[in-house]
């Protein structure tokens, strides 16, 4: 057994200083003038897919330096069938590459046996419990509970066998979420508190060193209200926090995310930092060169959630 | 506008005079000796989609003139990555020349943008909304409506548009499903019906000549405890019934899910049919022929629905 992925989270949270992940949600639409495939090329997908690899690859080369982690988003990937999923991979590799933490935002959940496939085409890469050769898959994947919770044992089983990890939704950053998730059972608990408390027992089945366990929950940033709430219930799991910046959460809204102030928390920006280059606060001061606009949107992340941090 | 998914799915299910669904659920460890893959090749995924691709083209060719409909797992082709994907796409292509209704199981649900990316590609294939050209996507998706109602619509965008249709999980088959979507709210429904009375006038906006509505629910046969109230919560939608055969239920079981008793659901087995070569009661009178096996284990399905259904 290595490191357990909560454990090599943890460090390299420490190392870069900063929470930050950069979410991976290549839609190119609103891609950099310079990198959009030629109009006359919109109905071809290798002219998009070509953009999506050079546009990545250049935000991977800029935040790896800055951040601990990246998430791939997999829809912007799947869009483009078998060689959308090649070029999901492929990047990946270019992350983990980089020193990167990679996590796929892939949000599956099925039954059972499907729910083994899906874990081993997406989270296994273990000699163990990988048939296949020359995949590398990411870290950790997002997963989708709905289903109950015997359909994440399978995801669970090849976290612990590989040393990766998963986040399990619990509480989602959008807007129409609160109807299914913050409903209030006849217990007086909402659902997604239900679902926080049974899902503390398997995250104290894969702690780590560091004390977190690699079963960590996504909770958008978005719901402040119920964050000290889920935080109790799941004290052990790292959260990962989307909603900042474009969906609408700020720093403040994620300090009740961690522990002890400080840590076991990953706060996730997309849009905000991939397509700075379309805010006036950025190209004011770096024109045309979106690059810079990315960096420095990710510096200004890093300095807002520092203050709050308190570090 | 063409036909809506709706009408030519119940125009299907006239046709063949049964409402049996077939469900791809392709596990080379299942598969019969003749196709499994070397077990030196257990390795080599490029072994393990040849025979997939060998076994699922035999199996549609078997079922092509028995049933309307067939239901791609998505989770046994993944597991391969991008050519995984490829065989995806291909085998759907197949089925489609066969002149069968393909779902795909793909269980996706995202926020906004993420959605609307999901659907362009696993479901978009009209010329008004798909950049893409020379891929089939399948006539209708299943999608996990957990993170909101406001997340599946990109979904029935494209279906409008596009005369397609979406299955959204409202209860599901496997055994810990009850734990999230059983439990009572405040208000005396379970978490499962309020989603059925949310989702119903969103039904209501894609009818067809049928009355049917391109907007349908997956209700596991293997939860006939709530089945009426979920019906009478969802009367225009077209019921899909997984959890036939392997994972316990029964023809009475699926009773209820239809409409005056003979309409308006499909009911959906996997393993009970695609491995009848497993089970004595076929092999002892077909032997090694695992394709007889196949076609018996649907005629008997069919067999006893139509005792169920008085047909």
């Amino acid at each position: 057994m290595g490191e357990t992925f909560a454990d090599r989270l943890i460090a390299a949270i420490d190392a870069k200083g900063t929470p930050v992940c950069v979410g991976i949600d290549p839609n190119v639409s609103l891609f950099p003038e310079e990198l959009a495939p030629d109009p006359a090329d919109a109905a071809d997908p290798e002219a998009s897919l070509d953009a999506i690899f050079e546009f990545t690859t250049k935000v991977l080369q800029i935040v790896a330096p800055l951040v601990p982690c990246v998430k791939f988003q997999s829809a912007y990937f799947e869009k483009f069938h078998a060689e959308g999923i090649g070029a999901y991979f492929d990047l990946i590799q270019e992350a983990v590459d980089l020193g990167l933490v990679v996590i796929g935002d892939v949000k599956r959940g099925d039954i059972g046996p499907s729910a083994t496939a899906y874990a081993a085409g997406h989270l296994a890469s273990c000699p163990s419990v990988d048939e296949l050769e020359g995949i590398t898959t990411p870290d950790a994947t997002t997963i989708n509970p709905m289903l109950g919770l015997d359909t994440i044992q399978p995801f669970l089983d090849v976290a612990k066998a590989c040393d990766k990890g998963v986040f399990v939704l619990v509480r989602t950053s959008n807007p129409g979420s609160a109807q299914l998730q913050d409903v209030k059972l006849a217990d007086g608990r909402t659902w997604s508190e239900m679902l926080a408390d049974s899902l503390a027992p398997l995250a104290d089945k894969l702690l780590g060193q560091s004390g977190f366990s690699s079963v960590g929950a996504v909770v958008g940033a978005t719901q402040p209200h119920t964050m000290t709430s889920l935080r109790k219930r799941l004290p052990k799991s790292i959260f990962l926090l989307p909603g900042y910046g474009t969906q609408g959460a700020t720093a403040d809204m994620t300090q009740s995310a961690f522990v002890d102030g400080h840590h076991g928390a990953l706060v996730s920006a997309s849009r905000s930092i991939l397509y700075a280059h379309r805010e006036a606060r950025y190209t004011n001061e770096f024109g045309p060169d979106w690059q810079k606009c990315v960096e420095r949107a990710v510096l200004d992340m890093k300095a807002e959630l520092s203050k709050v941090l308190g570090k």
